[in-house]
């Protein structure tokens, strides 16, 4: 073990419970890819079809799978997963500034606002009344949380990050900054051609573990909580709109919009740009492409996708075009059909039809 | 009238003037809906499709409709909208904290803004040059106004509202936390393959009443302000660019998108993720449904779509194949017709086509 | 030349090279459209197909070619592009306040961060341990500037900025309030059906002359840096995934998603509402139309597009459902066309075909 300048492959087989191939003393003092990594960096095999960078790679040591280190003559920590074990260990190289404990004097903290004394309180944050700031919680600059919200142990949140009221977080909540939570959903009743405003009086609830995109906002419900379950993750700019449920452990990629009332399984993946009606459900283990266009509940685990495939404008635009015509043109291959069924059977009794 | 622990039912008919049944003196202390509600909880029945859940609700009393409350056995107001008179009453059982009127000392007011005695000024807000705050306006934590911009009566301002120069915003205005208001519209002009910034000189204007959504967008015009009418109502995550109009009482949904100099009639609903190309118009009481792509003017009223429905990826994948071939399809129907009208026909005289 | 009032037509065509038809005495206090120019104004013609406007106008002169100009009574400066010129002009007309020198009293600067002196720290900024701020850079209230991130030159930084540690940002880079460079982006390696999150290691590289828009996120790099080149142009809420290289001039309209390690060439225009795969490559002189899905690398320059047009709701909802059976319509066209070469030429030698 070298500190902060490095680890040695002996320390980091052992942290992983990997196979070490080579030299235990070699030190590794930073991660990178195949291609890009120097004699000093330890680099991954994720999936075998890039196999091909791993012969030329100048990589001090490659965390690789038994099957693809056969023949491999170099550094090696041999393991089940790769890609898994690039994860656990990233986050000893990460040059991500550490917080110190305690509350900056520039930060506003309610009197009656409770604030753990591991926790790290930055600059020109306000923590408002009521509110309760758990162990070892750090609160970038300029944080603002809300009326008795809750922010459990070991949540980081970086610089400006907005909770309202009553917004309760669990514990090992990351969130970007520019995220929003709590803010009051997109609810109005017409009055006559105007709309009267209805007071969002709900919540917010969010589990354990979650990770919350930069920019990404999650609306309070109208009457009960908006509800995030343990393990989802959520990336920037997603928009959750007021009583959305989502299960445990689902993962929504940038730009996913989200309607009001909706309820999303546990384990669904959501890609990049999906838009969901309202008060539709969606089961677990749903995979939705990037894009869709969700309009129905989906009852069936699986993927489901919409929208149409790119093409060079021009030809896009008789593509489109014709699909205006769609109809049309499915009734005269119909039409088309009992021609020919006149042509080559003769005229039907109608009786028979 | 019990102050902030609740409000008997007669009063809250009293207040909605509505007819009451059952009993005057039932405490009510907060709102939910009838699959939710407890035995001091005033429920609401807004569509007779619900009214399944109207029996097993252990809601204290219920707003109904005269025909909804037929044979209706409990507590209720009869009221003509029960979805309105909801939304009335909402406020007041809204848990939002109240700020008080002040200047927070770690606020930077210019010399020369103008802030009325009974606006509450929070933490950290900055106040620019000739910047005017109005009578009981609540600018949130780190609200940014700049210099000459204006809040008028009633507004209210999450915190972290940016507002730049020269930003009007008319009475009762509620801005969600993370909203841009003035910010510089993407004008450039192309010299040679680079882009030479336009300077946006214009401002921004907006009504009465309005209503914006967190992390949502609105630049300043190019030369004349970018302008959005009285009653407008903007939901989160929304960008609305330089020299757009929005006319009185429109309201969008999130994620919509609506592109430079395009204007928008009155009364229109767009719903969410909608994208509108710049530079056309959409008349008055429009209806665009969920991610539609708008790219001409809309010149009559009524409901537009675009997008194709999802599918099981499987199947996706083989329409989204047949659209790229639709072109040559609908070409080959063209020539089934004329080959099926020789077959029937015989040869036609090209003279008489 | 006047000062704050205005410049005198004599003064803008020196500066323009333009040459100048009438008063050279006119002051001209302010730009406008042909249509909203007053007479102490400046309008401009920069296409020919609005010269129906450039009779009528009251502006005090007009920017204009040497052909559109032929028969103009009025004041003019006749320039090659009215439209450069008029971005040349608009930012001595620009009132955006400028700002002063030095470091707010209420700013947090970390002892071994560099301020230029010549540069402008708001109020509530927080520049963090070991950044760099060059000379002239303007930091608007509330930024956030991430340790050892350094803005280079000339940079202008909207109110409430995020920059995360290790964001490198050329010379002359404006940067609208809300944007956030440097997030963490979406890493995570799935351990059975839970999610392991991965230190975002990287960071941001940002060219010169950069332009970012308002709520615009840029996630830094998982192992390397997130790379924009010089002389892009980002509109506001793009999101920029990490990993992404987008090429030098290359400018995207608002709500753009790129998924990523992808990487875009220089000089491409992407329209709004764009949404792209990760993992692939765009060419250089690509334009890609509004919200147009794009799923595979692009390899040729030249125009694309996704998406089908928008229709009446009730026409839109008879195309959508043809969609969904575009497959089996088109095998019925194939069996149609086998039936009716049967009927035309009888049955057919099946070794033959």
């Amino acid at each position: 073990m070298t500190g902060n300048n490095g680890f040695t492959l002996a320390r980091l087989a052992e942290q992983l419970g990997a196979r070490l191939l080579g030299d235990p003393s070699l030190v590794i003092a930073g991660l990178a890819t195949l291609q890009d990594a120097e004699a000093n960096q330890l680099a991954f095999l994720a999936n075998s079809q890039y196999r091909k960078f791993l012969a030329d790679s100048k990589a001090g040591a490659v965390l690789l799978t038994e099957a693809d280190a056969e023949g491999f003559a170099g550094n090696a920590l041999i393991v089940a997963d790769p890609y898994l074990s690039y994860a656990r260990l990233s986050h000893q190289f990460d040059p991500k500034p550490q917080a110190e404990a305690g509350i900056h004097p520039s930060a506003v903290v309610a009197e009656d606002a409770q604030v753990d004394p591991t926790a790290s309180i930055g600059a020109g944050v306000v923590v408002a009344s009521g509110a309760c700031i758990g162990a070892g919680v750090t609160l970038g600059a300029h944080c603002f949380i809300g009326a008795r919200s809750q922010i459990a142990a070991g949540g980081w949140l970086a610089p400006r990050v907005t909770l309202y009221h009553d917004v309760i977080i669990g514990e090992r909540v990351v969130i970007q900054s520019g995220a929003v939570i709590g803010s009051e959903g997109f609810g109005f009743a017409n009055e006559g051609g105007r709309w009267q405003k209805i007071a969002q009086i709900g919540g917010v609830q969010i589990g354990d573990d979650v990770e919350i995109g930069a920019n990404t906002t999650i609306d309070r419900g109208a009457l009960a909580n908006t509800q995030v379950g343990n393990g989802v993750k959520l990336d920037n700019q997603i928009q959750i709109a007021h009583n959305v449920q989502i299960g445990d452990h689902t993962a929504m990629a940038a730009c996913v919009g989200i309607s009001g009332s909706t309820r999303i399984g546990k384990h669904c993946m959501i890609a990049g740009g999906v838009g969901m009606v309202g008060h539709i459900e969606v089961c677990d283990n749903v995979f939705v492409s990037g894009m869709t266009m969700v309009t129905r509940s989906i009852t069936e685990p699986g993927a489901y996708s919409s929208g149409t495939a790119m093409q060079p404008a021009a030809e896009w635009r008789k593509s489109a075009a014709r699909i205006r015509q769609l109809d049309a043109l499915a009734k005269r291959v119909q039409q088309l059909e009992k021609q020919l069924e006149v042509v080559t059977h003769g005229p039907q009794d109608s009786s028979k039809s």
